[in-house]
């Protein structure tokens, strides 16, 4: 076995050293002015030539990324539009200048006191490290969504490769700066390191100015609190853990039961549960046929390839705990088994609470995260217990309803989901939470742990998390960066004396 | 001596007990979500509301704030004006929409995969805590910027008072309560409490959300690490400190010498020099004449009131800090006495560093913060020289460049402009920092110390620190909140399938 192509199972996570690291810093900050001088439009056309790039090699990448993670070639292929999407459209959503926020006040004698001529707009924050995500190899990774958007707001990004695929990660970045220095990109804009103690270091580091991250609560808590105890503190962005819970109204069940059964074992499994999008936990109204059917739906799943040893084993261990409830009874036992190719191979798995008040006695133990192909059922015999679960909920990416136009026992469902948005960034209806569209009106992210900051990671709108509000004030016009011009050279929508304009 | 009336000089900062505290949590999460339920125009109208009362209550009011601050009654009648202005202006602009984002992109099933109906907006973060400003009796006090921002965004407030001004907060506290229940805002939208400890105790607390602060680096610091530390980490908005230093060209002293040297004298003196955009560095072209004039300028200010001895002893200290520099001379001696009313009285101070090179030996010491009317000139030689100081500065909330069009040595000025926008929320240009108006387009907040966050806390762009954005994905109509309807029934600006439709 190639230990290349299985890197984590040597357990290794080789370290950039300590003066390459300097020079990469070094260079981050020496690009950030010059990346940040850029328009807007020049680097949306510097990021259609990474995604260009990008695209033109999707089939090298694909067969790397299959061979380190095990995921299909369909699935990846796919991954590659996304994240080549992504990037032209967070840099020509940046080239409206929708997320710099251009305001301009004219001054005004009338007011008392007399105001100013102020214009604002925002601007760079500076260097960005990015934390890879291991389960993306493509859009939560090096070229992903939190890369494409600090470089679409102007900064340059130290990105920090997740062990789990090297060398996908090494031949995207390989790519990305090809293309980014073949559009003029400074030096710097982009670079790619490794190695626990260097994500660290470069946490610590004076000339970062904001980091994204995405993976793990103790992970990403861990580096939160490095972020927040700096001398200068910087903004962290991490999307950490999700349990995505589903709740099926007896309305949804009458109505579209089989669907509803396949559609949730679909989800469950995908990508062999590995997305902080999947369903963790189902709450349907009690009904042991359903919960045979639903056994059945998920049990018939095959068992598929987990991304690393490391990941298996976390899985192995969070079953276990949910196991070892005595509230839970298993109605899917996952096994967890390595296969030919010495890749773990995780089966589904499925838990029954039998009631809601069970389910609360160990509430903080089934509702953390399981990362993995398996999830809980808990059957519900009053509206009021769905509210008293949600309750005990801490933030999550999603919470998913299945209705059919009524509420849980004939009530009207409002209350619940206006309860559901208190906990959660996504609150979605009659579909699944794994597949989080691209889209300018998407959230990706919510309340603690599911996020640490009040943003999304997809959508354009990721941009805003890498900027900062600045303003001139009775600015001599030959001064105004051009954002703030007047005449608008750069055709930026723009609010002006509280009007907004469209360019 | 009445102690009511100087209560700081006592020391004491009695405590709200810790079963009103609780009850007063209590009241304020019951309140959240029915108060973030009005629509943004009804919360307008109680913010209106608050506004007329406040107004209706000067006289009282800048009478009993004049007893507390020794602030003077024309500047504090000004105050109050400003205050109400800006409960108006953040409700009006809040009742527009914009800081909610509704954006709407419809289901289409030509993307691949297929793009599900996504309505995205940013809802209320729920109970905010507000540390009350000393300096700013109302604008950033009980009814002040953050206290109109957080109620604007749907947020219930829990103002801590600050122990300067009592009888003010308590007052303006009563009036705002009368207000807000009179317009129908829920029991516990806002509610004071004293105390350092309690404080703390409520910003541990699991009910509130968010928090901001306006004060010291060493206070606000100390507070923004508990607000992290919490087992879930709250954003904590701190305008901390800032030196605003002020760069003038040798164009400028030629064009107009007279008029920038009283310009800056006011503004250094200004309400006692105790406002966070104080101009504290002054970088005059090499001129002993100049310096000599501006020595006189600033000389012949009166001694004026400080706020409490604590304020006036810590400006004592910092005085001596910067006198105590082998590198400063000084020019004008302060002198920080007692008035006959017993209230601490401070003379303006004024120190000159003969070169950047000197300044820069002792930069960490005279970049630091001086609360009081003193600042430090230092005169260079060539550009630089200031480049080389700028350089060195940290965060800061202004940075004002005096100019007739020209360099400092007849270079272009944008260079230096540049650098400066990199350290400054606000540059400004042919005026003074002090007197920051309200208005949309203004940034009131910027790079650490001066803020611990990216965002303004003066403007109506400040509501926007008390959100979070939300998305409802394939919702059925009748389970959709006024703001996200496709008939958009509370007329709120909003982005439909990237198209900005305003109301």
């Amino acid at each position: 076995m190639n230990p290349l192509t299985h890197p984590t199972q040597t357990g290794a996570e080789p370290e950039t050293p300590a003066r390459e690291l300097e020079s990469l810093l070094a260079r981050a900050a020496a690009a950030a002015p010059r990346w940040a001088a850029l328009t807007p439009l020049e680097r949306a056309a510097a990021l259609a030539a990474v995604a260009d790039m990008l695209d033109a090699n999707t089939r090298h990448l694909v067969k790397v990324a299959a061979e380190e993670t095990g995921l299909g070639t369909a699935r990846l292929s796919g991954e590659v539009a996304r994240t080549t999407g992504q990037l032209r459209m967070y840099g020509e959503y940046a080239a409206t200048g929708a997320p710099f926020g251009v305001t301009i006040d004219h001054a005004d004698s009338a007011t008392a006191p007399p105001r100013p001529e102020l214009r604002r707009y925002q601007v760079p924050l500076g260097p960005v490290e990015v934390f890879a995500g291991g389960n993306f190899p493509f859009a939560f990774s090096v070229a992903g969504t939190d890369t494409a958007s600090a470089l679409a707001a102007g900064c340059p990004v130290l990105l920090k490769a997740h062990p789990g695929h090297p060398r996908t990660s090494a031949t995207t970045a390989a790519l990305v700066q090809e293309a980014l220095a073949e559009a003029g990109a400074p030096l710097g804009t982009f670079a790619l390191f490794t190695g626990r103690e260097a994500g660290v270091t470069v946490l610590r580091d004076p000339r970062v100015r904001a980091a994204a991250f995405t993976g793990s609560v103790r992970g990403g808590r861990a580096l939160f609190d490095i972020a927040a105890a700096r001398p200068v503190p910087i903004p962290f962005h991490g999307e950490l853990g999700s349990v995505n819970p589903v709740v099926v109204t007896p309305g949804a069940v009458g109505e579209r039961r089989a669907e509803i059964f396949s559609g949730f074992a679909g989800s469950l499994t995908l990508g062999t549960g590995q997305f902080c999008t999947k369903p963790g936990i189902l709450l349907l109204p009690r009904d042991p046929e359903a919960v045979a059917e639903l056994a059945a739906e998920v049990g018939s799943a095959p068992a598929a390839a987990m991304l690393s040893p490391q990941i298996a084993e976390g899985f192995r261990r969070r079953l276990a705990e949910v196991a070892g409830a005595p509230q839970t009874r298993t109605l899917v036992e996952s096994s967890v088994t390595t296969g030919d190719d010495g890749r773990p191979l995780a089966g589904p798995g499925l838990f029954l609470v039998d009631t809601v008040e069970e389910f609360l006695q160990d509430a903080e133990n089934l509702l953390e995260e399981c990362f993995g192909p398996s999830a809980v059922i808990v059957q519900y015999d009053t509206e009021d217990e769905v509210t008293r679960l949600l309750d005990r909920l801490e933030g999550s990416l999603t919470v998913t309803f299945h209705t059919a136009g009524e509420g849980p026992h004939g009530v009207d469902l409002s209350t619940l989901v206006e309860q559901a948005r208190g906990k959660t960034g996504r609150v979605l209806f009659n579909s699944w939470p794994t597949g989080v569209a691209v889209a300018q009106a998407q959230q990706h992210g919510g309340p603690y742990p599911a996020s640490t900051s009040a943003h999304t990671s997809v959508g354009p709108h990721a941009i805003e998390r890498f900027l900062r509000p600045v303003v001139y004030q009775d600015a001599p016009a030959e001064l105004l960066p051009a954002e703030l011009r007047e005449e608008n050279p750069l055709r930026l929508v723009r609010t002006v004396d509280g009007k907004t304009e469209t360019a």
